[in-house]
């Protein structure tokens, strides 16, 4: 039960940043349900058809499809609102890819994928929304230009799949999250990079 | 037998579309073939992936890869014609979304979705070739940035899937179909819009 | 096992050009790994999805996985040695785009599909990898923009499946990947176009 609810958490945070991004594009209302709706539910829905995981578990579960429409449409309302919660939101993001990278990463090792193919479909989970979000609103994905996001997600998927094939229990899958958010949230304050291209100035 | 035509009609209008954006940009006429098959089989390609039906049904009849390839390449050799044909192409888009939205809604139905997921894939069979299309010349999804056209496609969608539910019969389709037309041509021709975030002026 | 290497080679040039377009956009060396490994495996994944060959190839066998990730390392460190070899890359390009049009040509033919589906099947997996990597990079695909690409793809997957329904042996797909290779060096260096819309000056 609290896996679905943190599932869900995961799944709202991620529409909002859809819903967000859809406003300050000047999009309409629709606009940012489906822009929320893709992101929130983007990763899982690539990681279920990548592993035939179809119909993807998005769409067999109303309120897969009810909570993140939800959540865009009152972010499109209130956008003034959320627009000066940032720093909320990012702790909230850093958490939903924490769960999706974690649950991702299980589900696939629990379809037979080997360790490392299980653990980068856990991270496709944790940053594909964004990808495919980013793509929809014209620009490029904000992993690609952005502090580290993408590897923490790794790693703790890496965690949890190893966790998962060790036979280890829950508190294996909530270690390999709180890395995920941990390392997610230092790299933001202390503005860590991964290094850029030799002959590049560090920016 | 009729059910095929129109579907083959709505793929040719929307390959028509690909093959326009494709002129427009100054592609050669591969592009505009590319573009052309993506835009009329996108959107049908994208439903069958989600709901398991693969290789879907665009790669199992040949006339599903014969029709639209010959009319992109036909507007493409022809393209000052039917760029002044603007009139008559935006109602046969319209017919083509309106074939999309119902097949879509009711083929996702069959393969045993619940009636908002099948709703949402009937919308997604419509619009999901005209986004392909964008993203693929490198331009935000005209969806995001039109007068309503996902909007009506999700309610003929969900309209076809509850007739299929209940029962009724294919006159129930056409209704579907009809609605998903109506809206789609009124909004356009009363500029009728969805609402756009608090505190932007409506354009 | 010399049609893995070839297939791993292939992965592995293609790689090195999604590094090169990762160093051009600035990227840091995470983005440099997943544009290397999307333009590596995407093409080979969209074509095992489309015809329902999932988990992917490219996720059972760890080394389809740590070619592309190395290869986008080692051009990502060593960018400017290999910003010098572009012709070298060109050959090599289209070497990598002979192998996927065949390979995936022969791999759709032997799920079942017909011909002209098979074929192109084969052409996706040539140039899916590289439609990816540039719609994440944010650019046109450079096969919309450039000298003939996928046509020669498109030409020696329908031969390697035509040979393939003949029964032919390997020498038969040599030679459709001999003939893919050679249209697309000669395109290149005699500066062959496909048509452009009537009307447009021939660039």
């Amino acid at each position: 039960m609290w896996i679905v609810t943190l599932d869900l958490v995961g799944i709202a945070v991620f529409a909002c940043t859809g819903a967000i991004v859809a406003v300050r594009k000047e999009l309409d209302v629709f606009g940012a349900a489906v822009l929320g709706l893709v992101t929130g539910l983007g990763g899982g829905v690539l990681r279920d058809v990548l592993i035939g995981a179809v119909p993807p578990a998005a769409l067999l579960d109303w309120r897969y499809l009810l909570v993140p429409a939800v959540a865009s449409v009152v972010v499109f309302a209130f956008h003034p609102t959320f627009g000066r919660r940032e720093s909320q939101i990012t702790v909230l993001d850093a958490v939903g890819a924490a769960v999706f990278c974690v649950a991702g990463g299980v589900k696939a090792a629990e379809y037979g994928l080997g360790v490392l193919p299980a653990a980068l479909l856990g991270m496709v989970t944790a940053i594909g929304g964004g990808i495919l979000r980013d793509v929809l609103a014209g620009r490029v994905p904000v992993i690609f230009r952005e502090e580290l996001y993408a590897t923490p997600a790794f790693a703790g998927a890496l965690l949890a799949v190893l966790a998962h094939g060790a036979g280890l229990g829950w508190w294996a899958y909530v270690g390999a999250g709180a890395l995920c958010v941990g390392w997610r949230l230092l790299a933001l304050w202390r503005g860590w990079r991964a290094p850029l291209p030799p002959g590049l100035q560090q920016g």
